[in-house]
């Protein structure tokens, strides 16, 4: 790694290593975020309602969440006809909300700047 | 598009369509929230610090960004050397303001969620 020889400036300010991959894709982010907010579960169908997702998007996203262990999904029998239902585990919750706070960073970070132009411009053209 | 049987839902609740991929992905995140907080511009070298991006990713990235008018870039010379300035349009600032007003859905969504565990939970297995 190069060395740098400019200004010391604080360095990755605005990296958000945080930003978790798994969870800040679109539709995975949506569908944690409906998760999160029924905490004892939802039907597959009701998921892709709320999210609004196709089928094969849902359950591609789905996948790749379970592997990840941050859902669990079970299949089971509701009045005579096949239900899937999908939860958040605990890792989930617990890494949805480290999630959530560099998020909130992005906002304050985000925030100071539009609501006060120009406050920490370093160059002039 | 087959119709929803089931009790009727806040449709699409949680798609959060606003969420721009061109802006979303992490990286162009961390960079237009660095050029929006850096209106007059910033230098190739400084914004690849303050994301913590290589200068392959950074050029990749900045390539999509210019591609959708979200920013330009200004090559010229300083103290001799060549220098790349990156500036946000304003097409680019009002995109991402608006971007900026669905990931504050989301942290509400999923604030008042974590904040108080299972208000919506609607399933008892």
């Amino acid at each position: 790694m190069k060395k740098n020889h400019n200004k010391p400036l604080e360095a990755s300010r605005f990296a958000y290593d945080g930003l978790d991959r798994v969870i800040h894709e679109r539709a995975r982010l949506s569908v944690l975020t409906s998760l999160i907010s029924h905490s004892k579960g939802q039907h597959f169908g009701e998921l892709k309602q709320l999210c609004g997702l196709t089928d094969g998007n849902l359950n591609r996203h789905l996948t790749v969440l379970e592997d990840a262990k941050l859902i669990v999904i079970s299949k089971g029998v509701e009045h005579n006809r096949p239900q899937t239902t999908c939860r958040i585990t605990p890792l989930g919750r617990k890494r949805y909300i480290e999630y959530l706070a560099v998020l909130e960073q992005v906002i304050l970070d985000a925030s100071s700047a539009v609501h006060a132009r120009d406050p920490l411009a370093t160059r002039s053209g």
